[in-house]
């Protein structure tokens, strides 16, 4: 199992789906085949495996850090694959969370095998940790970036916002954005900003994977917006309302989301409970007017203040980088409304790569 | 000189005066003695070490961290006892930044004896670093104490503010408060927080050295205010004026306040240019609403905020601990208004320790 720990971990992220690894191992000890599942729309690691095993499956053990699925996506389910290939045993590390894929084990057990879980589990949960949650939440991930100064204000007296944080922080965004499959800001940011939302490299250049650019709003985009240049993929979202906009998001794909909108936006975002993770780059300047870097949550006392669990602190640039988690949500998992599965875990196409 | 260094280092700190080591040399290479200066009202480096070589001083050569005084303090000028003991040489760090303890290497060379300065001048520069700031400047160093949320709240839309870090925070505060001469806040924080201003030690107990307590402003502190208990020496500044509260407290030996005064008084010295260091701690906590950490300091737009430097940054409980340090201040060192050093370096007494 710690084999097939080492292969997950080979997976990308962020993806759609879980990173997962499979060995398959005969009856004399010999491992006949490996695989990992190296992204949305690419084989599962139980079917890689048992290709790399052929006929040596017969009669083996399948060790498999998720258990395997039930549910026909874009490949077919693995647990059938399993029986198909003659394996014996299967040992798994984590219980699938994901309701629609479920029930593997269930199967291989109905069709005879010798079936094992919760194997080095939580191993395997760490590995998949914001997938899982993902899946429970039945929403995208939301991580709130902001840039503040000291006193907490985004923009000086007169609107002034541009740059509160210096270029290495900015490099340190670009990255991070990098590891989400969607920016999304709202169309006032695009008005005052006229943001690119691209990933681009140390160098200035563009990087090869794109995340989504969304732009929530009802307001128009302007002709030659730079968030429309020929850079990547935009979305437009013409909604006001958070969960609203994550349910569209989550029907293309998408799991994470890196939300760079302002004050307005954040607190919608906020008061919905629809963030999860921030990440606020703190410079060392005050202004002592302007504005929040939050408009009104609606909290008028400190016990009732929006808590969140503290999870790293870094200095980049000449800024600080505060990384704070949200507790638990007590927001249900129906949130946006539509908090259905539904067929999409491994079936709804991912974000279109950027041309680089 | 690297022994006289390190002897220098033993010396307390904060203190009014420098740390300084001293190491007697016979010509055939013994040391014959060894001294550091220990805090104001003590004998001087220089002394301590020919006291304790005596006789054996005449011919020596003397290395000093920093520059022998020429003038009398408490204590006598060192060039003179130098002179009297019969070194031969002297050998000195730091030039003395003090323009009334400065021309003691004149004073020797006068005499007769022969002068080298500059070695390892950085080195014993950095040792006594705030020291000769604070006598450039010749008024205390102020180092302005904040707690605030990620959206640079530091009280909420009632007014509630306590208490926005958590008790590992309010630890660290006590600890640093204990490295300062003094902690100073307004009237409207005693009003508002009736607070103690005493340090403390984790298991709640007055810790054993007290900085001295002072309250600035016009208004009356009401009677039983905690402030006024038995813990310590409090200072009542009838002025609204920080230069001017800085001067007073600068003339009862203080050399490095404690600013935890809340946005108004804290805008105040930012606006005055009295700000040299800034410990931000900030709870990952949000609140969209409530009275900002700082008040105005008339800044419009972006390219004038004030910009400090990022020294540091730690995780202390649950929030991060900032601190930041102002660059070069362009105020004059006459900011206080009345700059003039006159005899106060070693001959003012040092805030009264308390009782424990």
């Amino acid at each position: 199992m710690r084999r097939a720990l080492q292969l997950a971990a080979a997976g990308p992220w962020p993806d759609p789906n879980p990173r997962v690894g499979c060995v398959v191992v005969a009856p004399d000890g010999t491992v006949v085949g490996e695989g990992f599942h190296r992204g949305a729309g690419t084989p599962h690691a139980e079917a890689e495996a048992l290709g790399a095993a052929g006929l040596a499956a017969r009669g083996a053990t399948a060790y498999v850090t998720l258990e395997p699925c039930s549910h026909r996506g874009r490949t077919g389910p693995c647990a059938d694959a399993l029986v198909e290939a003659g394996v014996a045993r299967v040992v798994f590390a984590q219980s699938d969370p994901n309701p629609d894929a479920a029930g593997g084990a269930e199967r291989l057990h109905a069709a005879g095998l010798h079936v094992t879980g919760g194997v080095l589990a939580d191993e395997a949960g760490a590995l998949n940790d914001r997938w899982a949650r993902t899946v429970a939440l039945g929403r995208p991930l939301v991580t709130w970036k902001l840039a503040t100064t000291l006193d907490g204000r985004s923009a000086a007296a007169d609107g002034t916002s541009q740059w509160i944080t210096d270029e290495v922080a900015r490099a340190d965004v670009h990255r991070l954005r990098a590891t989400r499959d969607a920016v999304l800001v709202g169309t006032g940011t695009v008005l005052a900003d006229d943001p690119r939302l691209t990933v681009r490299l140390p160098d200035g250049s563009l990087a090869p994977r794109q995340p989504l650019r969304a732009v929530m709003g009802l307001r128009e985009v302007p002709a030659g917006a730079r968030v429309d240049d020929a850079a990547g993929t935009v979305v437009r979202l013409t909604t006001r309302n958070p969960g609203e906009a994550l349910d569209r998001l989550w029907h293309r794909g998408v799991r994470d989301v890196w939300l760079e909108g302002g004050p307005t936006l954040a607190a919608a975002f906020l008061r919905a409970g629809l963030v999860d993770d921030v990440y606020a780059y703190v410079a060392p300047t005050l202004l002592g007017a302007g504005r929040a870097a939050v408009d009104d949550l609606g909290i008028g006392t400190l016990a009732d203040a929006r808590r969140l669990e503290l999870a790293d602190a870094a200095v980049v640039g000449g800024a600080v980088r505060i990384h704070a988690v949200a507790p638990p949500s007590p927001v249900t998992p129906s949130a946006t409304g539509t908090a259905t599965v539904a067929d999409t875990t491994a079936s709804t196409p991912a974000p279109a790569p950027a041309k680089a």
